[in-house]
């Protein structure tokens, strides 16, 4: 056995900044090597950023990448840090596995890659990519498509380190049984180092560190997952990256949505075979203190996904250039849980509210508004929108839904008008209950650059609000969300004395359903079976499939669930599939 | 040898209607028994329509399409059509490749089948399923995701139709080399039967009956090619069902865009082994007295680009249950032509165009319309948006950007309150020109159920008109689209005196480098080697490359190139990825 310290660098890369990405690599190197580290990880595609999408079919994007990684082995020695061996994710796209740099990076006539695109990961070594490893499982569900986007690999990468034999894989290849997971024991690595781009779901209990402890003992070693943390698009990376033993102990883990460089120190057997191995140091590590890893804990539940909500927004704000954010305040629970995550992500000052009454709007509803200003310290503007609704009812003759869905395009109208006036990226206020039965306007409260609760349902919303306010009793601060807006019950107020429930099934009743329906893909006679309503479940269903076109023109949002309405939920628009009455 | 009629029914399903798309089955084999077939052919994924997405996962849809695929056979042959034979595409969903109906329709952990969907070919004869195929190639690129939804086959399908041995094949089978196609030969067969669901796209030159002509040649024996034809969300279908001899010669060809039934008769050798055929019928048929195969003439470039539009259209208006469509006409020709589309697709009595003067309107946008409205017989009004304007201009202080973008927003406000009063679905009229480079307003007059020329570059929008018109006056009616808007420089006319060539380069110079970049995926520097401008590279790329979150929220359009905006064409909107300046 030998000593070795391990660094996991659980950081935000950005898709498509190969430089910026780069930075962030050195910067952790550094901050690695004054902590006296022999190995350093970066998750899955960290070069690149993930997922890059027909990115990664681009001739120039793939060459670019391949040029990133060379220039970026290169500097770290430059930097002094030559010594110090790391593993990189990043975009490898060789026509020939042995030679790094070809130009076939072109299509064939079907539009497939010719360049070979591959999930790779870099091992950089004294000035050079001393090793690379090619993702074998491609997954290509839910959100994933790397189908479409990577060949696969099917070679087995071991690198020895400090005299320690460590086999590398990424992400799928972890979830797997069989593949190179199954190898290592065969290869006696002493170190299984896996490399991961795992997107944040809700309700996952602690699958990955069970999964983690599994493979570890199937490997029969030591087990090194270290995460991507950061939003992209619907994305949001938890981070969560861990260490564990054969025995299943946790060694150390980081925290969730938290940028970290996590050390920890190990005891590893020394390699005692030397087939097929890429040998970058032989020698142990002098002997030295070790210290015991840190093991964060896991956030509860409501944690976790107001974490998630949290840095989905911040990043896409910042990612695409924003500062600030406008949104509309009805005094709605909607609104004001959108208005507290945005002030948690982006600070007070840089989170523009407006409330926009119209002739519908109650006392308690400009009340709540100003009292969610008053708590929060975000900036409220009144735009009353009477006279702009009667200057179209002027101009048409609008009754029933169309002048209700008028109000609310007015008022998409105003956010927008003040996002291109002022800057400030528009915040749609929606949630998934709403979302998935349609009960929204279409260019209306619909309008946004992002739309931070589009998968939290009702439900959660009021759990979600309850949680903060109680986290902000707990460290004595105001809790920002007002109760009034917790409590009282929900209504568009596009119509005299307006109730969700005119229109909708209580939402408990009505989210049980969406959750069978949606998530767990159920039948109407499952779902009949399960419990609900017949006549309900037929009701819901219709709603649902029928609101298809407004989901596919609703803005982005952070995924927390198993199926999200966007890259995990692809259906038709025209469609004339109706679940068979049970 | 010996005779055999084959009939290829290219029809237009529905994704989703189960019970309509059998009765198109049943109606079109009482036509093929009165035409005397022996053996008929319907396209991929008939049953289901194509492509279903999604729902190939849901075990509900499953358990309906093997329902549905079995009480098909039995009605066919309670009404008398048992003997005849026919091949119908179907979402087969077996665990088990040896019996049609097991329960195993669920999801795995990981969201993947377990159900096995395949997309499949099943032979009904008899009142049975008297076997079935599975693709084999599962196209995963471009618009197509068959790796999500299905597993793949491996095993041959040959049939005995009127001693005739028949193989069968499912499209990307067809375009693959190696596969099933190369097995034909071997296996003797007298003729490859293949159903296809085969997009629309232009620009391809007459690549499927070449590519028929050499599988044929490889075959060794007749190749017969069903196709569908209709829309489908983005996709247009545009049949070209054809059947060619091994020696490349043209035996029959539909017309496209139409729902034909063609019969075609064919001289085809007796089968000479038993190796793995199922048999429907061993003996000849008697000897008849053949005719020759109609063979349609392909369309010329702008009849085939145009009808793709107008049956793009009608197909999403009519399998979206609507009967009616509303446009704003601004007198220009993006707007014109979409009349001019949809007035062909539905009729002018359907047709509702709003023209919506602002004060910046020209008098001559007024006219023009006015005009357009007198060639077409569609319906007309005029709102004035000036007061509307005047509304918000009052309650906030806008300026540029932002008071340009309100005008336009207000148009697409009064368009949806149109539309909600009267149940029209609103017409898009934007081009892909400027949905490249995210010249359109978002929520103004981006807003639409539907977008016909969204994949129509500007400098075809003026060549579509101009042939519309000639045919027109070739067919001595009345042209529907004014001289004028064709004629003047294009203007959004927001501003006063505004031209498109205030931001935009001239059209021919835009289009040809948005070709390149966007159809062809070439790089900065392959652009600038290539004799576009270095200058406006850099411009068009930034411009194309930061207006993704826009095309993320428009409405889908009929594709009719080769990479659209839409299922083509998948990159984040977060990235920071710009082509390096060569």
């Amino acid at each position: 056995m030998t000593q070795l310290r391990l660094a996991l660098a659980q950081v935000d890369p950005t898709v498509g900044d190969l430089a910026g990405n780069a930075e962030i690599v050195v910067q952790r190197m550094h901050e690695a090597a004054a902590a006296g580290a022999h190995l350093v990880a970066f998750p899955e595609m960290m070069l690149t950023g993930y997922p890059v999408e027909d990115l990664a079919l681009r001739p120039a994007f793939q060459r670019a990448s391949r040029q990133a990684v060379v220039a970026l082995g290169q500097r770290l020695a430059v930097e002094g840090l030559g010594e110090l061996p790391c593993v990189v994710g990043f975009l490898d796209s060789r026509g020939d596995p042995a030679g790094l740099v070809t130009e076939r990076g072109d299509l064939d006539p079907l539009g497939r890659p010719r360049g070979e695109p591959r999930n790779a990961a870099a091992v950089l070594h004294r000035g050079v990519l001393a090793g690379s490893y090619t993702k074998h499982h491609l997954p290509n569900y839910g959100v994933f498509d790397e189908a479409r986007y990577f060949v696969p690999g099917s070679e087995r990468t071991v690198v020895r380190v400090r005299g320690v034999d460590v086999a590398l894989a990424i992400c799928e290849d972890l979830w797997q049984d069989g593949g190179p997971v199954a190898e290592v024991r065969a290869a006696g690595a002493g170190l299984l180092l896996v490399i991961n781009g795992s997107p944040y779901e809700r309700n996952k209990d602690d699958v990955r560190r069970e999964l983690c402890a599994r493979r570890a003992a199937e490997a029969g070693c030591v087990l090194a997952y270290v995460n991507l943390v950061g939003g992209q698009d619907e994305l949001v990376f938890d981070g969560d990256s861990l260490v564990v033993a054969q025995t299943g102990e946790v060694l150390a883990r980081a925290a969730q949505f938290e940028q970290t460089l996590l050390t920890v120190d190990l005891e590893l057997p020394l390699s005692h075979t030397d087939d097929g191995v890429v040998v970058l140091s032989a020698d142990p590590a002098p002997a030295y203190d070790a210290g015991a890893g840190s093991v964060a804990e896991r956030l509860d539940d409501d944690a976790e996904v107001y974490g998630a909500l949290v840095l989905g927004l911040r990043d896409y704000v910042r990612k695409n250039g924003f500062a600030s954010v406008v949104l509309g305040l009805s005094g709605g629970i909607d609104s004001a849980l959108v208005a507290a995550i945005a002030v948690d992500a982006l600070g007070a000052d840089q989170v523009y509210g407006v409330s926009l009454p119209s002739r519908y709007s109650s006392q308690h509803s400009k009340g709540d508004a100003q009292e969610l200003a008053r708590r929060t310290g975000l900036h409220l503007r009144t735009v009353p929108i009477a006279a702009m609704v009667q200057a179209y009812l002027s101009a048409l003759p609008l009754t029933g839904l169309a002048e209700e869905n008028l109000q609310a395009r007015v008022r998409g109208t105003t956010l927008m008008a003040i996002s291109n006036q002022e800057g400030h990226l528009v915040l749609a206020t929606g949630n998934k209950s709403e979302l998935a039965v349609g009960y929204s306007t279409i260019y209306g409260d619909a309008v946004g650059g992002f739309a931070p609760i589009k998968d939290v349902p009702k439900t959660a919303v009021w759990a979600l609000s309850r949680w903060r306010n109680q986290q902000a009793e707990r460290d004595e601060q105001t809790p920002p969300i007002p109760p009034n807006s917790i409590d009282k019950a929900p209504s568009a107020e596009l119509a005299p004395g307006q109730l969700d429930t005119d229109s909708l099934p209580d939402y408990p009743i009505l989210d049980a359903l969406l959750d069978d329906y949606v998530e767990k893909d159920r039948g109407a006679a499952q779902l009949v079976a399960g419990g609900h309503d017949r006549a309900l479940v037929e009701r819901v269903l219709m709603l649902t499939d029928g609101a298809e076109y407004k989901r596919r023109q609703y803005p982005p949002g952070t995924k927390i669930s198993a199926r999200n309405f966007g890259r995990d939920r692809r259906l038709p628009i025209t469609s004339r599939w109706r679940e068979p009455s049970p």
